[in-house]
């Protein structure tokens, strides 16, 4: 949530991720950074588990958990897959972008490598009122 | 071609990948990484997206085509939605973990909110046999 809200205060779609190791200890936070990196694959997750996989020296990211704002998109859904993450949680649910539990449902195919525990909808109206009160803002600017 | 075969010479999995503009110019190529940068999201498509955004400067790659060894992963798939590239041509189809003709078919969902042209199987045989050859050689040694 903190991610989040300062990814808002930048003017980034509100959505923050962290990873933690098995133990829980944070290995990387990080919160939306589309605009200020003006790449539109810097999305919280991604940053949050690139630096995670840096931080550990390894490929991938076996028993660690990935905990974040939104439902993720296909892309950061790929990414849990192709990192083995142990566990995925997130906040609000998002019909027009999540890839989890909403269209291509990365985790529910048999071809699926990887699929992670899913914990969805934690904190869920927070979250979604970020986002809300972000957009909102955007449409009466 | 010539950037999955520098992949394999480096004991990466064989995909390259290749981003270039409406005109043709190529903006990026990349192989395979993962074991280089011990990072499991360092597909080809991947670095040659984020290094073709980089070179233009913009967030997204619009109008521009990826052309790709072998068909992409839910990952890589879901990044070509987010930097809406207009085409995506690849070689050799993957069952196992391709997502565009297979498994979450990313393009094939109404909440895709961008579907690129798919121009699937060019070159196929050739893609496919740099591939079996490298995995043929991994299980000979």
């Amino acid at each position: 949530m903190q991610e989040a809200q300062a990814a808002a205060a930048r003017g980034e779609v509100p959505v923050g991720a962290v990873v933690s190791d098995a133990q829980g200890l944070v290995l990387a936070r990080a919160g939306n950074a589309v605009e200020a990196t003006r790449d539109a694959s810097a999305h919280a997750e991604m940053l949050a588990l690139r630096a995670a996989a840096a931080r550990l020296g390894g490929k991938y990211l076996a028993g660690c958990t990935l905990t974040v704002s939104l439902e993720p998109c296909a892309m950061c859904a790929g990414a849990i897959a192709a990192y083995r993450l142990k566990t995925l949680v997130f906040g609000a649910y998002d019909p027009k972008s999540g890839a989890v539990e909403h269209g291509p449902r990365v985790f529910s195919h048999a071809t699926t490598h990887h699929r992670p525990e899913v914990v969805g909808g934690v904190r869920e109206a927070e979250c979604a009122a970020l986002l809300a009160d972000f957009f909102g803002r955007l449409r009466d600017a």
